[in-house]
């Protein structure tokens, strides 16, 4: 089976399966990404208090770590959670939010990253250069640093963490080991609307939870979000904006259907 | 005056009276919870911390305890804000999201009773049957058992706790002793959308700060949500999805008048 | 250059710096003021525990402090953050959410107030009234009180206070010492849509990122959200409610041009 038609399969066992995911993250899009989960036909279940954590995640598919707004409490619940779900084969979509803003995140990234060992992280350039140590500071969490080397960067990452790395940007790279695939859809738009990179996350978490193979879940999840911004900006009609285009995302995630995504998906083999 | 009527005075009564429904509930639908309140003509306040709790309580019609996203100092705040309800004659309408996932849900939901005596308790069977020691495990928060039995376990519940229950399913029951109403209103997109039960009890709540009686509250606001998500679904065109649905819920409650709910409600008296 | 140009001016100098707008805000309404932040074409950032707050606010180019969902945590975080951004002379908008509600909430509005020196502080008239010691209690946290003297109470607090002070409500009335603006924008459905007058302070934050005088960032930003409101109230159609007619606000702010500001803005000088 070919990447495409694997993504395409991911869509439909997402649907069939309804895994539930885990998520542990932010304050700011936690609606956004419950809804998205919905909408791709998976169940979300958001419990992020470290006194349920590692029972809830015992009955998930998948786990989000999401750094959004971070707290030390919520630290160490995502650490115990996480540590529970690598125990348990449970497969973990890790969004380094920001991490090259402050110390707290750096730190935090590295720990989780050391000691849940994620089964993707999912980043923009300057996030995953970051946990490479090639970066430090970004313009708060929305960074999109885009220098051209970002397939170097998510195969070294990838390869020295042993995990699926996917760097969203105007071209979307997710790398494991050398295996490459650039994603080109999207749409500008999606910069500005919060969540969508958090969106991202947890539709590769449903993926994921849908026992989809890891970097085909990443491919999906990424393809999924820029399609879904392509087909919200061609409904958009004159004088609607980024609240018109924000609800379009969640209509065109939830009726997105194997032959739209192959009709839109805008996906090849990176590398040389 | 019949239940049909009885339900549709209790939303002229809200816009009426705007009473002010303090909230303590979770992160994920917070925001929903508040514009729904606002959509149905009351006031909503969502203050949580165990400093002003209890104060806040004070100055309102009625309490929403909402346990979607716990944690220790959230249930503290949650008994106190209660026990202080109580004690001034609020109505309280708890909604134990979740409870069989994990034993935190399913101690804090018994101390919740225990200790606050709430007005009106709605769940889902899965929940509810948790609540009644029936049942143990939920598939996350958005567990959808639905065996038939669910006027048995609510009018037991009831006498048990001298308290209105809610059951939300394909037909929503709502007892309080042997007293039992069956509303068939609603659409399976509900089931979709994040923070569509939140709501529901928010619209129970905001018919609690009215005045109107505990059993037609909550018949109420269950109904005004199944009836929103069937003018949703009607207005849905081709290619819109859940984002559109979404919107059109806030649009349905905040345009609905007495002769709406009429034209659509399908209530009846349950049991024998 | 007048007070209209100089606000028209602001919105091209806000998409142009992209300025980032660094939020202490509430559960509520956080999602809404992240998107609008970026419908005014500025980049927010949430970040709220303590451990990174003053670094991250090192990197802004304005600061907002949202009393809306209030504990201890956020206390401390606020002032941390505040007490940084002063110390760099980043611009500081105050909203203090129900600050008439409880004695948690005046006290923590003295503090911020004492410690942070804000550049605007933007409420309803209850709430201004309750920092001038004139009125204690509050209908929660959208209490509208309006009794005509707004543009007296504003000047005094303004002088007492040396910073810009904002009132809204049926008219608008931003002060700086005994420069008075009366804007006269604005729709009644704005009050039925929770995180209006958030979103207003952050507009006001986006508009001092931008290096705009504080004065006019503060009729900007008060402006562009009566004027959303109108344009969103204009384009809603038969059966349309509080859903639509919210995402139209997005909408109306993600399209703002100069021209449409000055078409639509009712700004006049206040005062004898």
């Amino acid at each position: 089976m070919d990447l495409l038609q694997a993504s395409a399969e991911a869509i439909v066992q997402v649907r069939s399966k309804q895994p539930l995911i885990h998520h542990l993250t932010n304050y700011v899009t936690v609606n956004d990404c419950a809804n998205i989960t919905l909408a791709a036909g998976a169940s979300p279940v958001m419990a992020n208090d470290i006194a349920e954590v590692e029972e809830m995640v015992s009955l998930a598919s998948a786990l989000v770590l999401n750094m959004g707004a971070l707290n030390p409490g919520m630290v160490s619940s995502m650490l115990a959670a996480g540590k529970n779900a690598a125990r348990l084969k449970i497969p973990v979509a890790f969004d380094p939010v920001g991490v090259g803003a402050t110390s707290f995140r750096r730190e935090t990234a590295e720990r989780i990253i050391a000691e849940v060992r994620p089964t993707v992280i999912k980043g923009n350039l300057a996030e995953i250069k970051a946990l490479s140590g090639e970066y430090h500071g970004a313009k708060g969490v929305d960074s999109t640093a885009d220098d051209g080397d970002a397939e170097r960067v998510a195969v070294e990452l990838s390869q020295k963490l042993n995990c699926v790395i996917a760097i969203t940007g105007k071209i979307d790279i997710v790398a494991r080991d050398k295996k490459i695939c650039r994603i080109e859809n999207g749409d500008a738009m999606l910069a500005s609307v919060t969540g969508t990179g958090c969106m991202t996350t947890s539709l590769i978490a449903c993926c994921l939870g849908a026992a989809t193979d890891s970097f085909d879940a990443a491919v999906t999840g990424v393809a999924i979000m820029g399609i879904a911004g392509e087909i919200a900006k061609e409904r958009l009609k004159p004088g609607e904006g980024l609240g018109t285009f924000r609800m379009h995302i969640f209509d065109a995630v939830s009726t997105m259907t194997p032959d739209i995504f192959m009709r839109y998906a805008k996906i090849s083999r990176g590398g040389a």
